[in-house]
């Protein structure tokens, strides 16, 4: 009587995080960028100027694919992420949205490898389609290519999904040894990979993308404008080979979801170069906080942790329950995420926390009232 | 290797027919509103006052189901639907968006009934989730209930696709009698309604909604903002019962596609009774450029169609092969929409035309053309 997805769907743990983090003082679950950085007057002027120069074309349907404007400037914005441009450009509602069609395009009850962790709400459209979903651990580089290379001999996955920078919620990059190994592990065993690239332009120096290393078209890139930007624009793109491209392009004539006036803002944000000008700024604002973050937590002790290289988040084993530790610390205004979601097996104790909405003196905080909760906790 | 909505979907005969629109005079292929319709100013104020207002929150990320202000104003908006506001709203991004969500909550291989024709565009997500797709012939009043009560009594349909109101193609409106009789059947052999209403804003006095009359919360309400404001912002809405609403929303997770601030524009368009006061305007407008239509065709001998009470197309029964009409006014610089894809059986000599893109002069020109080259085809 109801689809599969529709039985298994569940609310996330990020979901539940976010609503969470509105009633608290100190909001260390979100995954939206810092709201400090979000450039409000760029963008009024931006919805302005296309409003103005484009008329009423500016609010038709968006049709399939995108925005012809918006793809020529992507193209162009392209190797500022290091991206060698083989394949096409389609246009999304965001890397989530990305994702979920590529997935409805792939997937039926296959067999599919991910990190473990990896993000819980892209798995979400990966997991409810596949038969069997491989976990395969990650550290301090990456997802682990021995055990990929394993597993993969043993049972053929139809797809590999890998964020590659800032992972999320490991913190961690991929090094770059594992990005060509990857890339020529697709093409040899005959998978496809989604590399889930949104944090890239916030990411400082980081290798180029398993794309460039990518000889067969297996490798699907995937980024988005939510961080170096705004999420709620909801604007990302796919770059794949022409045959994927164009199918997942017909796919969004399912949906048709993607706001035709914030794909021309968009456009009219990269052709001016504000979009690239932020990069270095944004990597060091994150930067800043992080490093807060990991000396508040090693100054408190609490030191079970992958460093992290960019981007927004941390995640610290708790060697306690996590959802046990977040009643503690939601009593005293606290939020983060308990990760378990994010792992396909284990997890229980981890903590993913977020550098973004709170200020650095709310970090600070935030630890102290972490440590104080773990020592509530027998 | 490939889903089967992967390999089974196809370009749609609208999505190609407003590609070719672009290029040519007399676009009457288009189902965007008429563009001297989309109140530009109004917009662009309400853009500028939501980020002056609301700050860097108006670009955070949407979150599942809808922003709660969104919610409420479309709850207070219902009343001018004739809706009475039963079960909870999700927020989409359109209603191509909410039929997507539908079908992925509801759907899997399962037999549905739809109109014989019914909109392409939104049968693409349902047939691709189906076994069987039984087609329900429509006459002047809208969907037999004659043909779907003998047909449900042999095979029980998970799901019945309904366009109550200017239906799309057919330009028609569903008598109330019918309606009640369609939510009694749903109630009584079990299967569930998706109404199928975005054009009830610019539709006149027409009876009120199937929902009304819907005792067991088998009838899934749809709307969008995008006939009596603008496509481009991409925001539409369910209305549901209490688990449908709740499931719905989760799947939203899969995709975050309804944008934020877009969002915030259609509720302070709401608050302001903007939107409200645009119905008669806006249905008096299209209704003189469908009196422009049918009398240019009916002057022109060209008389096989039943007549449209309201909304944007007119489905025209050429007696030759459409697509070899549309070959011809296309030299001469007239594109429409041949209409076999809305047709689960026959339409190969139906027309889809539109009244939004050209003015009154155009479509008299177009029908010109149209007539000259019925007559050059043997």
């Amino acid at each position: 009587m109801v689809s599969r997805v529709g039985r298994e769907i569940e609310l996330s743990p990020v979901e539940m995080g976010s609503r969470l983090g509105r009633k608290v003082e100190i909001d260390m679950a979100s995954g939206s960028p810092d709201p400090n950085t979000i450039p409000l007057q760029q963008i009024r002027d931006a919805y302005n100027e296309v409003i103005e120069s484009r008329g009423p074309s500016s609010l038709f349907y968006p049709g399939a694919g995108g925005q012809h404007e918006l793809i020529d400037e992507i193209k162009r914005y392209l190797p500022s992420l290091k991206l060698n441009s083989k394949g096409s450009i389609v246009v999304t509602s965001g890397a989530q949205h990305a994702i979920e069609l590529v997935a409805k395009y792939l997937l039926e009850d296959n067999v599919i490898a991910v990190e473990n962790p990896t993000f819980v709400e892209t798995l979400a459209s990966l997991k409810h389609r596949s038969s069997i979903v491989l976990p395969v651990n990650i550290d301090a580089n990456g997802i682990s290519i021995e055990e990929l290379d394993t597993m993969t001999k043993v049972i053929r996955p139809e797809l590999v999904y890998v964020i590659p920078n800032c992972h999320n919620p490991g913190g961690v990059n991929l090094c770059e040894d594992r990005r060509k190994a990857l890339a020529e592990m697709a093409s040899e065993r005959n998978f496809f990979i989604i590399e889930d690239d949104p944090y890239r332009p916030i990411a400082g120096d980081v290798p180029s993308p398993i794309k460039n290393h990518d000889r067969t078209g297996k490798v699907i890139y995937i980024s988005s404008f939510s961080k170096i930007l705004a999420p709620g624009l909801r604007v990302g793109f796919i770059v794949a080979n022409d045959e994927i491209a164009e199918r997942v392009s017909l796919l969004e004539q399912l949906d048709f979801s993607t706001s035709t006036i914030n794909q021309y803002v968009i456009s009219s944000l990269l052709r001016k170069g504000f979009i690239t000008s932020r990069m270095t700024m944004l990597y060091n604002h994150y930067k800043r906080k992080m490093k807060t973050l990991i000396d508040s937590l090693t100054d408190a002790g609490l030191s079970s942790f992958n460093e992290p290289k960019c981007g927004f988040f941390l995640l610290l084993d708790l060697k306690k329950n996590a959802f046990k530790v977040l009643e503690e610390t939601e009593k005293r205004g606290l939020v983060f995420v308990p990760a378990k979601g994010f792992f396909l097996r284990g997890g229980d104790t981890w903590a993913r926390l977020s550098i973004t909405k709170s200020s650095e003196e709310q970090i600070k905080r935030g630890v102290e009232i972490l440590k104080h909760a773990l020592n509530q906790i027998s």
